[in-house]
C-alpha cells in the first residue's frame, strides 16, 4: 500500500476543499452574513491539515494499483464530509455535528435529504453551500483534481474508475486528464446554459445559481420550504428538462459535439428515455383526477418522474399523496436511477440492462445448451468481468440495503418510512415516502439511523465498491 | 419438442390426481358430506380426460430433453390446479372460479394464502382436501410419480432438476428413480412422526392430518379461523420443531440415516440454523414487552420465525401489530426461505450462500487481480454455471416481483399490502402484512390482482424457469 501517495491525494482534495469555500465565502460577503467567519475559519482548518499533509507526505513512487485507488476515493469522500460540515456548526444552524455531516454528505454525494425542517431561515452563504456541494459531488471531486493536476502519472484510470458512476468506464480519449478535462467542460457548460434558462424566466439570480448548481450535480437541497412548488411552470419545465439532460450519459454530449450524431442515442440513452416516458405516462393516467387538466397532471408527472429517475428530488408536489401504483412506479424507478457517465444516482440503467441480457442468456443456453451465446451492448461484447461485477454490485446493493432497513427499523416508525430511507439515501434521490416524504425531512431520525444513512449515502455514491475496500481487512493486509 | 411424450406424461399426472381426491372423498363419506358428489364428479373428470391423453398420445420416442422437461412440470402444475379448483366451485364454497384457482394453486405450491374468510365454516372434507394438495405440492407431484413409475427412461433427470427447489439437485444415489423413492419414504415417515406427536398432544385425528398435511408441505392453509392461537403450547411447540424440520435439505435424513454424521450439518443447514437463532433472538427482545413473560414472547417469536422461513405461514398471534424491527425481521427472513432440496420455499440459504461467496470472490479478484479465487462450498467447487444461474434467478426475482407490485398497486390498497401480498406469494408463505396480514386473507383484492399472484404462486414453487421456459417464444421455436 503507496500510503504516502494516499496522504499526498488527501493533502491536495483538502487544499481544493479549501478553495471551494470561497463560493460561499463571497456569498456571505455580498449578503453581509456573519456565517462568513464560519466558512473563513473552515477554510483555514482545511488548507493549514492539508499543507501539514501536502509538505510532510511527499510520494516516493508515484504508482497506485486498483486497491489504493479505492481507498483514496472512499477516504477523501469521508474527509471532504468531515470538513465541509464544520461551517453548519459553527454557524451554529445546527447544534448536533451528526445533523451536519448527514447535510453535508446528502450534499456531497448529491442526495439531498435534508434535516432542516425550514430552509428558507437559514443564512444564504449556508444554502449557497449546500447546494453547491451537490456541483462538486455531482461529476466527482477527484475527476476534478485530476483534470487541473498531474496527479499520478498514468494510474489516474483507477481514481476515475472508483469515482465515476457505471459498471465501466470509457475514455472519450487516450488521457484520462483530458477526459476528466472534457467532461467538466460539459459540466460547465450545461450549468451555465441552466443558469441563463432560469434567469431569462425571471428567477433571482441567487435562486437561479443554487437550482442550477444542485440540479446540474442531481442533488436536490431546496431553498424554499415548498422545494419547487411555487415557482412559474415555466421555471419547473426548465428544471425538468435539465434533470433529464443531466441524467443521460456524458459520452454523448461529446460525440453530439463531435458531430457523431448516430452514435449519440446508444442502448442505454434509448432505454433511459423510454421508461422516463412510460413511467410519465402511467403516473399522469394515475394521478388524472387530483388536478383539474391533464395538462397540470402531466407538468407535475413529467417533473415528479424526471427528479426521482434522475436522483434528483426536487418536488412541485407532495406525491407522497398520490395513488398507490403512482408511488409504486415512483418507488421502482428511484432504484432504477440515471444512465452510467452521469451526474445521477441509482442502480443505473446499463445495469439492468446488462443484468436483463445476461439473464436472458442464460435461459438460452438452458434451452439450447450447445450453442454459444454472448453478451453484447451497442455492437460491442460486454466482458464477463463486467458482467459479473454488476452481479457482484447487485448482492451487495440487497445486503447493504436490508442491513440498513434493519438498523433503521428498530427507530420504530412505520416500514414504509424504513424500507423508503434507505432507498432515497442509498440511490441518492433525497426524499422518499411517508415519515421522509417530500413535505417531510429526515432529522427526526435517530443518531444511529443518521450514521447508517450517511454511509449509505457514501456507499450510493461511490458505487458500493470503494466502501466495501476501505472496510475490507483484506484491503490493509501486506502480503 | 416431443409433444406426445408431453402429452403422455400430463396423462399420468391426471390419472394421479385422480386417486388423490380418495383422500377428502374419504373424509366426505365419514362426515356425510354432500361434498361427496364434487369430489367425485371432478375425479371422473380428471381420470377421464387422463385416459383420453394416455391413449390417444403413445410416445413413439421417450427421449426428453431439458426444455421438455421444463415444460412437462410446469404444465403439470398449470393443469393439476386447473383441475383441483373444480371441487370448491362444485360444492358451492365459492362462487368465483378464479378464487377456488386461487385456493387450489395456493395449495398446491404450498403457500397458504386463502380467499376465505371463515375456514371453520367449510365441509371438513374440503379442508382436508385444502391441506392435502400442500402435502402433494411439498415434494413434487412429479417426483412422487417417478418414484412409481418407469416415466421416461434416463432422462427423468430433467424433471427432477425443473421440479426440486434448490441452486442444484444432488442425487442421493446414481439412480433418478431410487432417488425419488428415498425422498417421498423420509417424507412420509416424518409426515407420519409428527401426526403421532400431534395425536399425543389431544389434537383431534381430522386436525392432526390436516395440521401433519400442511406443516409437511410448508403450506400454511389453517382450519381454524385463528390458525394456531387456540391450540396448547405443547401442540404450537411440535409444530415450531417440525417446520423446521421440514425446512432442511432431506439429504441430510438420508446422510443420517446412512450413519454419516459428520456431513448431516452441511454449511447451508448450518447458516439456515444460525439464521433462525438469531431472527427468534431479535424478535424476542423486540417483542417482550407486548406478553406476560419473556418465555411468552419466546414461544410466539419461535413459531412466527419458524413459521415464516419454513414459509409455511401459521400464526399464534397477529404478528402484523409488532414493532416495525420484529415486521423487518420477518419481511427478510420471508425472502430468504428453507434450505434447498426441502419442502419450503424463498429464495432458499443456498443460493444466498453462493451470492454471498460469488460477490466476496469479485471484490478479492479486485484487490488481487492475478491470484486465481475459487467459489467452495462443503469442500467441492461450485461450478460458474450454477454461480451465473443463480444470479439469473435474482434477476429474473426481482423483475417478476417489480412487476406483480406494480400490477397488484392498481387495486391502490397501501404499499405494504402491495408489496407483502407479492412477496407472501412469490416466496410461496401465506400471509403477509397489513392488508394481508394473518387476520385477514386475500379475498378483497381484485380478480387482475388475483391472477399476478397465481402466477407468482406456481413461479415461486417451481423456482422461476419453468413458467419462464413456458413462456419464452425460443421455447416453442423449432430449429
Amino acid at each position: 500500500m503507496n500510503y504516502r501517495m494516499i496522504k499526498h491525494t488527501l493533502g491536495w482534495v483538502l487544499l481544493f476543499e479549501a478553495g471551494f469555500f470561497a463560493v460561499p465565502l463571497i456569498c456571505a460577503i455580498v449578503y453581509g452574513e456573519t456565517a462568513f467567519w464560519a466558512f473563513l475559519a473552515t477554510a483555514a482548518i482545511c488548507a493549514g491539515v492539508a499543507a501539514l499533509l501536502l509538505l510532510t507526505f511527499k510520494p516516493r513512487s508515484r504508482v497506485l494499483y486498483a486497491r489504493e485507488g479505492y481507498v483514496i476515493v472512499a477516504m477523501c469522500w469521508i474527509l471532504m464530509s468531515i470538513f465541509g460540515a464544520l461551517p453548519f456548526v459553527i454557524s451554529g444552524v445546527t447544534d448536533s455535528y451528526i445533523d451536519a455531516l448527514f447535510e453535508t454528505v446528502s450534499g456531497f454525494t448529491t442526495t439531498g435529504s435534508t434535516i432542516f425542517s425550514t430552509v428558507e431561515e437559514l443564512p444564504r452563504s449556508i444554502n449557497m453551500w449546500r447546494c453547491f456541494t451537490h456541483w462538486v459531488g455531482g461529476m466527482g471531486v477527484l475527476v476534478f483534481i485530476m483534470a487541473f493536476l498531474p496527479l499520478s502519472g498514468g494510474q489516474n484510470m483507477h481514481i476515475m474508475k472508483a469515482e465515476s458512476p457505471g459498471p465501466s468506464v470509457s475514455k472519450l480519449v487516450p488521457r484520462v486528464r483530458t477526459t476528466a478535462l472534457i467532461l467538466y467542460v460539459i459540466y460547465f457548460v450545461l450549468t451555465a446554459l441552466q443558469l441563463i434558462f432560469l434567469l431569462c424566466g425571471g428567477m433571482p439570480l441567487f435562486d437561479a445559481l443554487c437550482t442550477a448548481f444542485g440540479t446540474a450535480g442531481t442533488g436536490g437541497f431546496g431553498i424554499k420550504n415548498d422545494s419547487f412548488n411555487s415557482y412559474s411552470s415555466y421555471l419547473q419545465i426548465v428544471v425538468t428538462v435539465f434533470m433529464l439532460l443531466f441524467s443521460l450519459n456524458f459520452n454523448a454530449y461529446y460525440l453530439a459535439f463531435k458531430l457523431k450524431f448516430k452514435d449519440v442515442f446508444s442502448t442505454e440513452i434509448r432505454t433511459f428515455l423510454c421508461i422516463v416516458a412510460v413511467a410519465i405516462a402511467v403516473v399522469t393516467l394515475n394521478i388524472r383526477g387530483m388536478f383539474d387538466s391533464t395538462g397540470e397532471a402531466l407538468k407535475h408527472a413529467a417533473f415528479t418522474v424526471s427528479s426521482l429517475i434522475s436522483t434528483t428530488g426536487y418536488a412541485t408536489v407532495d406525491f407522497n399523496l398520490w395513488p398507490s401504483l403512482a408511488c409504486c412506479v415512483l418507488v421502482i424507478i428511484m432504484f432504477i436511477g440515471a444512465c452510467a457517465g452521469s451526474t445521477g444516482g441509482g442502480i443505473k440503467v446499463s445495469r439492468f440492462i446488462i443484468l436483463f441480457k445476461g439473464t436472458r442468456k442464460e435461459i438460452l443456453s438452458l434451452l439450447h445448451p450447445r450453442r454459444v451465446h454472448k453478451i453484447a451492448m451497442d455492437g460491442r461484447v460486454v466482458e464477463p468481468e463486467v458482467v459479473r461485477s454488476v452481479n457482484a454490485y447487485m448482492v451487495f446493493y440487497v445486503l447493504i440495503f436490508a442491513a440498513s432497513t434493519l438498523i433503521v427499523s428498530i427507530d420504530n416508525h412505520d416500514l414504509v418510512t424504513a424500507f423508503t430511507s434507505v432507498a432515497a439515501t442509498i440511490n441518492n434521490i433525497g426524499p422518499g415516502l411517508a415519515g421522509v416524504g417530500p413535505a417531510l425531512n429526515f432529522g427526526f431520525l435517530s443518531n444511529t439511523s443518521k450514521i447508517v444513512l450517511i454511509f449509505d449515502m457514501l456507499a450510493g455514491r461511490l458505487e458500493l465498491i470503494p466502501m466495501l475496500v476501505l472496510f475490507s481487512p483484506s484491503t490493509w493486509r501486506n502480503k
